[in-house]
């Protein structure tokens, strides 16, 4: 056994105090948010109506490398990170594979994934610029759970719009967001006109991020002191979202670990985006080169069968308009369990280090996934959320690929989270009733036809 | 802000090589197993029928103070441990007490409690005497998912009766166990002997564990290859759950930190036995006082309400007898949502301990301990166990005393899990139709009536 112990904790005193903006280090900036009306990019002033003052500087900031994370900020991570990096000794064991795999465990806390570390700093803000609450949409449920959480530190209301193929499958996140004083409304409703329209288009529709979004947005900017904040895809997102990876960075400098290759799953790209931050910065500099996977799923596979374009972020096509790899945003997934993977789009961040051949992109199928989650769960003991089981599967890929080679590789992984909430997926599985869902390619012709014409191009 | 971190994690090297056994302390040992038959103290050949070789060791060793943790063991125990002990700051600061208050947080595995530390223990004995398996109860569900999860870390069958009120309640947690490759009966079933009894002659019952037990044990008997095991209440589990204890009072010797009171909820005592271990050697030793405080359930009060006497650990009275305070093992609580706390007796080392006024004992209602549980989620971001939080209810009300009368005292309780699989419960609790049910003196004398006449007494 190596001295490298199972898991590696930080001190308090080695956490994080600023953010790292990989933007600063990119030599292709992603393209700014648009006005849909202009074809202009969106300015500071138009953005404020949506997003908190703050969170809006942040979004622009394409130059400052490294932002401070403020106080209060940093005593509320102080109660649920630094999460472990762990050695998965017994997983390796398992598979008989001599490569070294690590995972980034995310999912000790009550919002079961990485979501909290942004949520808590969107709450922030909202608070400090004196607003009443704030509005927001969530998939799998991490993210609203995460929200309610934050909101109830900072005696903020919280309303979320949940995707309601979630909000059915995953009664007990309801409960959980109530207990921490959220409502919780499925989505669509009947309670914005922009989910009565979707309805009324599309009558039997299981809803997805991006109509939830679209109903978040409206009651944000129909009702005063209240702010829309988003879980995923923003370039604010993946900036809180880099205290994941700096951790990640830390630990492994401290033990002298250097992964070969950084794996990650993949929906508006949070999580990724937060874990490969610091790796990214090293390879965008050319200190050093790192492999970097992104996983996403076959039944909406943005990355490897998306267009790089300008596209709404959501199906009501009342937000702006960001230049993402993307399914048009008319692209509704299938009732794929993986919910918190769902999205039609991904970070413009990402977008643009894909794009420029930074990162690599692989889709999966969830039968294959829960497979992988099964075995891990057997051999790590955590059960993981169907969205990190999708990283679980390739990173095992990976490290099968290395029995055969013979290669000692290091893999890294983000394990986002933990799927207590989705035991209606688990019992499919269990059941082998599970079934994949792949969308033709007429499926994703017709979503194309979605994408808007930018005005002025 | 002090200078101790909102949580004390240990490093692999300070993890526990040995439990402690506190029954090397008490100058009055806990009163042996007897033979229902004869009266007379079970043999070790007896209890060989029942339990793993190993096991029945442990069971009746009541002088060896230190026993080393196997190897296997310690590996596996550093995939999930240490487990933090908390600094409940915002505790503190939303409550506006002096007072300092530690949590010793044991959810942080998919068992989602403490009962994993048993279970592998329990599974490793098991499999090193050549078993094929093993047959157990589960209440809340915690301990039947920790056995499954060690089952298949290991390799062996595993077979749960699940009180059948919580197997209703709490369908994914069948789906974690499944997962895990355990089957999973709920009980009182039709597939024993004694199910079928229990069932002839009550036959709306929501079951109870001392039922569960009955049908695990005749299970495991009948089945060559098999053997019985518990989570709570016997000697060797309280052993194993040391390792809470030891873990504590080590990262409190490292910060200076001395308790003056312990609380710890109390079903069974696995957990409450566990966390007090070192602190009570110490204080049976002389060494140093501590306030040590059992809090149970108001529904099924066997501390502050039941009879110290011998007794079935089961319904279906196959069980050996146990000297200990009990409510009569025909005692059925009402359907209360704390599925962990619902048993009748308490474990004959803390029911000494508890006669010998070396602890003390308070009962809380249900409603009183989900408004603490509430508050703890919202100022410490976790969601507590039903369980845990009757400890939570009265640290809380400790700390609101310090404030009363500006005494800065130390508080340590056990927070033993989460409540990720309890929202029927929560959602009672937050729909306002839960209600609270204390057996009358009537009920009690009833169930006392079912107290066994000791052979020869």
């Amino acid at each position: 056994m190596s001295d490298i112990p199972y898991k590696i904790y930080l001190d308090e005193s080695e956490l994080p105090t600023q953010w790292y903006n990989v933007r600063a280090d990119m030599k292709n900036k992603p393209a700014p948010l648009l006005n849909p009306g202009t074809g202009q990019p969106l300015t500071a002033e138009e953005m404020g109506g949506i997003f908190c003052e703050e969170l809006v500087a942040q979004e622009l900031d394409d130059d400052t490398a490294y932002i401070p994370i403020p106080a209060e900020i940093r005593e509320y991570y102080k109660t649920y990170r630094p999460s472990p990096l762990v050695r998965a000794y017994n997983l390796e064991k398992r598979l008989g594979t001599p490569a070294k795999i690590y995972y980034k465990f995310e999912g000790n806390n009550t919002s079961g994934s990485h979501k909290l570390n942004s949520a808590i700093a969107q709450a922030y803000y909202a608070k400090k610029q004196g607003l009443k609450g704030v509005t927001t949409e969530t998939g799998a449920g991490q993210w609203g759970t995460a929200l309610s959480m934050a909101c109830a530190y900072f005696d903020l209301d919280c309303k979320v719009y949940m995707v309601k193929v979630s909000y059915e499958q995953k009664p007990f996140r309801r409960e959980v967001m109530r207990t921490y004083g959220a409502s919780v409304t499925p989505s669509p409703s009947m309670e914005t006109e922009v989910g009565r329209k979707i309805l009324a288009e599309h009558p039997g529709t299981t809803g997805s991020l991006g109509c939830a979004i679209s109903e978040a947005v409206e009651v944000a900017v129909t009702n005063p002191g209240y702010r829309y904040v988003l879980g995923s895809v923003l370039n604010q997102v993946l900036l809180h979202q880099s205290v994941v990876g700096l951790e990640a960075k830390t630990a492994c400098d401290k033990f002298g670990i250097v992964p070969d290759v950084i794996i990650g799953c993949a929906g508006g790209g949070s999580n990724l985006g937060g874990l490969i931050a610091p790796f990214m910065g090293e390879k965008l500099r050319g200190e050093r080169d790192y492999r970097i996977v992104a996983v996403e799923p076959a039944s909406c596979p943005s990355f490897t069968r998306g267009k790089f374009a300008f596209d709404f972020c959501d199906t009501g096509k009342i937000c702006p308009l960001a230049k993402m790899y993307t399914l048009g945003s008319g692209f509704i997934p299938s009732p794929n369990h993986a919910g918190g993977l769902r999205f039609h789009g991904m970070s413009p961040i990402l977008s643009q280090l894909y794009y420029d051949g930074l990162m690599e992109a692989v889709a999966v199928e969830q039968t294959a996934v829960f497979q992988a989650a099964e075995e891990f769960a057997r051999a790590e003991g955590i059960l993981p959320a169907p969205e990190s089981s999708h990283a679980i599967k390739v990173a095992m890929d990976e490290a099968m690929r290395c029995k055969e080679t013979g290669e000692e590789k290091t893999i890294l992984f983000g394990l986002t989270g933990t799927g207590y909430f989705d035991l209606v997926a688990y019992q499919s599985f269990n059941d082998g009733t599970m079934t994949d869902s792949i969308p033709t390619d007429e499926d994703l012709e017709k979503s194309f036809a979605t994408l808007p014409v930018v005005p002025g191009t």
